[in-house]
């Protein structure tokens, strides 16, 4: 069994931490805020986060980052996307290269539009990384519902290593070789579900909302080849799979900031209810800037962009996408297949 | 404007109806129950398909097939997948070969294994065809709610004229040349809705049901390739659209079964409360015997047979499928592109 450290004690690396106890490894989480660490060391719950779960005390908890990364052979990112290159800068010239880092976080970097692959590979070169990602909802996984996980990496072996760490009986986990797919699938995303929590929060159906998750994929699919990535990622568990649970799920922080904004509250207004990190709002501004860079046609990035930032009114957005011109779904979706393979 | 018969005055076809007469079309619903008939022309109503919602006046009822017939230049098939043969020899020698049929049920037929494009095909050759479909709910349609969907034609002039024919503010139609893979999307998600159904059912997650929904996309894509359909159309609105839309809605007849199955109900208690037609049950069933026939892997179809039609306890499904061998996501999903591509 293996030592390892799990960096950030939000929802989902708390939920981890649950996971890969009940794995048998020796797990030490490290929590960088010292009340957050004493509320789990004396009640053995992370209220914030996980409500009344229970953390098992067999879970290390630290606050002293040297103590929480020793013999760690696997280290587990697990703090919001912009946080990521302080956290990993903490670890430069601490750890060996045989450390394998495990990036959990689903988003881009604000200002340089990096992938958290880019920025960890930029401070720590010599050290193999694996994104996780798809469908899992932190509270889910906590409670032991089956789920199922990508996990990918440019090294094979690297990949294979987190599946058997990782892996039970409730968490199936897939093999992947798309590191861009993966992270632009599980990052992309998020701008989806915050349109279709705006589509919710207007009192549109289903209809409406399948038809945005769909056309969304088809856009961020485009986006995400252009950058590199290999179509069919977008059609597996960290694509279609996780573009799913965040649409349809109430568990979803980007979703349920849609939903106030459809509902007419402003942005300040929304980001104060939900009080944590909403990942598809930098998204949207990352998209729509790559998209204008690679001159990638993003219909629906550009509308909820608008809505963000220029103060457009939601329902002529809706107006908008209805009235394009009429169109083969081939000419921008099946395109890509012709163009791209 | 055209005159339109629409044959079937279920929730889709009268849907369709009201649809269409908005569009400023003539429109003539053939409806072969008499009694459901007098209440549509009396009350304005069609209340077990489409509740309170008025079908006006201008929509013109008959129970005689030929008077409902008379100068349409489109006729809508809108019956169970199968009723549809019987339906188009009642139209064989009646009517010219520049009649558009536009099928818009989602199933296979029983039997024979066929889609609805084969059997149209077989007994009126000499008329183009159109399969209309994607997310769909008629009762969002019927209340104008934002809907986006595909005609599919061999024949491109008729996909576009159908086109023009439906469009509206409120209902967007995408053409696409792939008949086959639009057929088998809309009847072959319907497996994969009763099986989500099944897990809502038995009280599981979002993030198993995104699972099950992701992995289950792939498996029909694979059917679909060997049987001769384009993987694309699978990513597009009858694919993942109509998948996402009836595995998330409660409008859906077939996720409805589904949850009662999970919940302990038989097949025969199930059938009894839902009342309607379920594609899905008759779609598992030809699934699986092309599953078999093209040696295709289709795990969750082949679980969900067992529970069916074998008597498989529903917790062992779930169990099988998440501890099957590990796998690389690529290996089943991301294979299908370097083999058919």
């Amino acid at each position: 069994m293996d030592t390892i450290c799990i960096m950030g004690a939000g929802s989902w690396g708390s939920a981890l931490a649950l996971l890969l106890n009940n794995n048998g490894h020796k797990v030490n989480l490290y929590v960088r805020n010292e009340s957050q660490a004493n509320e789990i060391i004396s009640t053995n719950k992370n209220s914030k986060y996980l409500g009344d779960i229970i953390i098992p005390s067999e879970i290390n908890i630290f606050t002293d980052l040297d103590s929480a990364i020793k013999d760690a052979s696997v280290i587990v990112l697990a703090v919001s996307s912009q946080a990521t290159r302080a956290a990993v800068m903490s670890l430069q010239n601490k750890i060996s290269s045989k450390v394998i880092l495990v990036n959990v976080s689903k988003g881009l970097e604000k200002g340089t539009n990096k992938r958290i692959s880019e920025v960890v590979g930029e401070l720590l070169p010599s050290n193999s990384f694996v994104v996780l990602s798809g469908p899992s909802h932190a509270e889910e996984v906590a409670v032991k519902m089956p789920t199922t996980v990508v996990a990918a990496s440019e090294n094979i072996e690297a990949a294979e290593y987190i599946q058997d760490v990782f892996s039970s009986e409730f968490f199936r986990v897939y093999t992947n070789p798309d590191v861009i797919g993966v992270e632009l699938g599980g990052s992309l995303k998020n701008i989806i579900a915050f349109g279709s929590g705006i589509i919710d929060g207007l009192g549109y159906g289903d209809n409406t909302k399948a038809g945005i998750m769909t056309r969304g994929l088809a856009e961020i699919a485009r986006l995400g080849v252009a950058l590199g990535a290999d179509i069919s990622t977008f059609a597996g568990l960290s694509g279609i799979g996780d573009l799913i649970v965040t649409c349809t799920s109430m568990h979803s922080r980007n979703r349920r900031a849609g939903i106030m904004i459809g509902q007419g509250k402003t942005l300040d207004e929304t980001l104060a209810e939900i009080q944590m990190v909403v990942e598809g709002i930098t998204a949207t501004e990352v998209a729509y800037n790559l998209a204008l860079e690679k001159n990638i046609d993003m219909p629906i990035t550009a509308e909820i962009y608008k809505v963000l930032y220029e103060g457009k009114d939601i329902k002529e957005t809706i107006k908008s996408l209805m009235t394009r011109t009429k169109k083969h779904e081939t000419e921008d979706l099946i395109h890509l297949k012709y163009s791209e393979f």
